[in-house]
């Protein structure tokens, strides 16, 4: 029976996670999925709202972590560059890239017309993983449509979790992988602040997978043939704490911590990517004054997030994996569900 | 009259050009156009092949340097971390990136059969420049079959230049900018090496232009009205020098010193990007082998390729600049020929 | 009764260890101690040879990772420019890297008659770890001859870990840390590969560690007042396997997840370094040769060094600490030994 | 005669300099040498010291830019990683860093009695150039009480230039090299803010140099050997415009389109870095609040300090030759003064 970490006794850290255990703790962030289902199809998109208005208005501060660059993602040079996003995220497959793409300049001209006349043009933020193990990745079937409704779709509360959205055709460690989700909350200063993680988990070989009791589940042979790791995984982080670009992407490098933890050494064949932003503090694109107020964190309190984001992201991907049910794909492919293999 | 730098004297630096002043003098490179001139469109994409069997199945080792990142190129997380190119290369204008992924990803799996299946997928590798002062760019006019009518067009010998392909809606300095190309020669143990620099120049602010000689052509003010930089420059350089990803990441950083010769000072608004490879030492998909020689560049000797491809940077954009005519663009918007000024 | 891990029945991963299941089962690594124990003092250098030679003359290729960069080593800038170390490895404490460096520069004038002469200068390669804890670091104790000291020492065959060298004031999730090393023998192509680590581990909070079996051992509480974390871990890497530079810094950066499976999250106040380096075919300084030939890994086989990296690591510092018996420092301070808590 | 580049009519961009044309300009900011001559013996130390406080207790927010990491500079890597300098700057020869460290930390225990038992350490940050064509860098010549004496002699005002401190074995395009600033006056929302830059300039090829207004002079051969380029360049960039780290990063970048212009291409054996830092908003070592406000420059008009950053080093490079004699050096060396070719 699919279930959540914490419904297997499986705690990871010590931080008490928030109300959802989900990104959507963080005020404001809206998740939405949509998934394919067809013969030989598994596949989806998944988005994720940095906030309800316009992203392209009041852009979010932003860090990049590229833990390992077998990836073709779209948009994080710009985000590196300037520390801030400009667009929601989009989840998808390798292939779907140039839809999400096309889907996420779309809204932002029609939301903007003052793109490409008065102003310069839109960064879109779009990552992917390779589902080709379990659904046929080559038939290309996620549409600039498929995209808009995963946009459509996002809402904040509870957050469907396991085999949907970008997650339909994910494997990790040899079974099934997901879309999942963790949270943190963190006390400072007499005051709550919240840290979210969403993963897209496609990672890990097969064997490898430890959890945090020290067990060491392994699918069976016929679901995890011995190949190369051709996965990746992606990693977005909420947060509400008030933070300057440079320190969200020393947090977002924690995430690798919590990946490691779960057994993976971000594998050659592994795009594997943690993009992490705040709430706080919007980048107002028409901002007249020269001079921007901004509150950062005492660099000396950021233990308290890395350590947040570590725990979150080792919870989400086990969150993603307990989640999926036990998947047959293309072409007689399997991934067994890792619960029950608990 | 338009014509290249050296037709009006313009020398950059020492080193002697090719033969053909062009990318095209190492061996096996070869370029192609497709323009889109219409009412208030001028844009277009363009295509540089590394050489002319399949990219996938042989890929060239590569380099990459961030001058700005303010840009949405699409693969060059994976070139950094691998050190390799894996398909042809695009230039386009900011809203065809996802066309030009389409593009190249079609082209790979109609030629690689195996990718989504037996192997991994491919990364695309698409830059570009954001030609919306001269073209609509909200019209989003290029489509996979412009993309796909650069690669077929792309062929050795002359490289036409300035307001062609993607280069037909770009500005710079003030002036119409566009594609150009330089080359150099370099003599190292008797033997002759090539570095060639494509460029799509679309960067610089008026009045910032500094010519070899130390002129420092205007163009009128109607042709450019004071306004922050959101121009962008690519850079696309080519050798026949035996070398390492490493080596090739340090030989692209120099290309913006040539940039900098210029005036430029890589402005905020300006993804300013090089992308260098060798044509040496190809790396095989499906290489069988767990090690494989290589031969590279006794880095005593990198000063002579950091030489040349300072040098013929400088030089490509000038030809870029001098080879495009004045030019009206959409609402009545205007860009001078620097050929004009001279 | 101290040991090493698998005296303790804890396995790190799956690869084999080689003969000593140290660095030096790299052929011609050699590793030497320098350690001072007085009233209050408890430090030392610790020397690593990547071979017999002369490094300046025969420089190896090399790769950094900063996991953290909170910390004051000295040489990394220009290695990770180059991609090759030129002096031997020092490890000592915060405030020892300046006698480190005039240790290695002059061993390196003494050899090379031409340096600032001839030919240019010398990087020195100083790293460094803050045993304040238990030593009195404000005495700097630590002189140029005891860097030349641990240099002379430097020895292949087993490695003495634990409270010796650079490792004597070392502490470690709250336990004593120290010195230690591992290996992993790599197949390939009917060929064996080897890879050693060695670590100066100081790094983690009490409460965090884990072991591979689960278990989390804390120490009392006199030992680990609660307080931010202000150590580091240098991870030294060697190998025997052709690598390109880019290869070494991909291959270093693994490390990090063998620190992170024992429960670290790499610390705001831990500066966190991996610096790897082959023997194969070193770089010759007065190399004539305008092209040199070189071996590399095929890149779709790196997996397997990444694996080794990340196991070697975590089983690296788990000797480090297993090593290091029960300790008393400066002014009552105190670190328990793990091997007492198994 | 020697003098400043303006005093020759040379021009470096269209921003206004401050009213000393030095990085004294930005209040608060002194500048120290300390200058050996001696037979054979042209070497010194320049401290740049960001504020009249105990930099330790009051940190700078500072970025750093490797434009050619071929350098021993100490301290850097931390820098880069907090975002902050907490130690006075030092530059000296390659072979100085030592004693550079060892003064910082000596004044940083000094004047704080809890680093090394209730605080951390302290990030000494130290950077040199080769100054071993004229001097004999062999010899090890400077001191700690000679970087003390440097510390001790900063003062604000009119900074001396050319041929001292640091500067004073300096070589730079085959001709005398030195110390040199300048500085830029920005208007931003009717407020003047200052940007000024102090430069060791030790670099560029004999033959290379472009003078702003297009001359090119030469040295006579005797004082410009044909060899590879040994030198460095090093950039301190002092502000008072209120910035987070990311932008100070990226500000420094601009500094090498700055040395771009008089014909460097940042030569393999060249270590060019630039650091920057505003004296804005400093943080403090004990802050007690978990959360600091912070104004920070709106990123949209990022173009100005861009501007003048590189601006600022061009010129402070020709006030460093300009304002350094004709010299001759150990062993008969020889470099001419560019005084004398204009």
């Amino acid at each position: 029976m699919v279930g959540r970490a914490r419904d297997f006794g499986l705690i990871c850290g010590s931080l008490p996670p928030g109300p959802l255990n989900a990104i959507t703790d963080v005020a404001g962030v809206a998740v939405g999925h949509r998934t394919l289902r067809d013969t030989g199809i598994l596949t989806g998109f998944t988005a994720i709202l940095p906030h309800r208005g316009d992203v392209f208005r009041e852009k979010v501060r932003a860090g990049v972590e590229v833990i390992n660059g077998f990836g073709k993602s779209a948009g994080l040079m710009q985000v590196a560059e300037l520390g801030q996003i400009e667009t929601p995220i989009l989840l998808g497959n390798t292939f779907s890239v140039a839809a999400g793409i096309e889907a996420l300049v779309g809204r932002a001209l029609a939301g903007n017309p003052e793109i490409g006349r008065s102003t310069g043009t839109v960064n879109s933020l779009v990552l992917e993983c390779n589902d080709g193990y379990l659904s046929d990745i080559r038939a290309r079937r996620l549409t600039v449509a498929d995209a808009e409704a995963a946009l459509d779709a996002a809402a904040g509360g509870t957050v469907p979790e396991g085999a949907v959205g970008a997650g339909a055709g994910m494997s990790c460690f040899g079974f099934k992988g997901g879309i999942g989700t963790a949270s943190r909350v963190m006390e400072l200063d007499g005051r709550s602040f919240h840290l979210g993680v969403l993963v897209q988990a496609n990672f890990g070989n097969a064997g490898d997978l430890v959890l945090p009791d020290g067990r060491r589940p392994v699918p069976a042979a016929d679901a995890a043939p011995p190949a190369p790791e051709r996965g990746s995984v992606i990693v977005i982080l909420a947060t509400d704490l008030p933070l300057e670009s440079r320190q969200l992407t020393r947090i977002a490098r924690r995430c690798g911590a919590g990946l490691a933890r779960l057994g993976a050494f971000w594998g050659n064949g592994s795009g594997d990517i943690a993009v992490a932003f705040t709430t706080k503090a919007p980048i107002v694109h028409h901002e007249g004054a020269g001079i921007v107020p901004l509150d950062v964190l005492n660099e000396n309190r950021i233990d308290l997030p890395f350590r947040a984001a570590a725990e979150a992201t080792q919870e989400a991907v086990l969150n993603a994996m307990l989640a999926a049910p036990d998947t047959h794909g293309r072409d007689g492919h399997h991934r067994p569900s890792l619960a029950d293999h608990l």
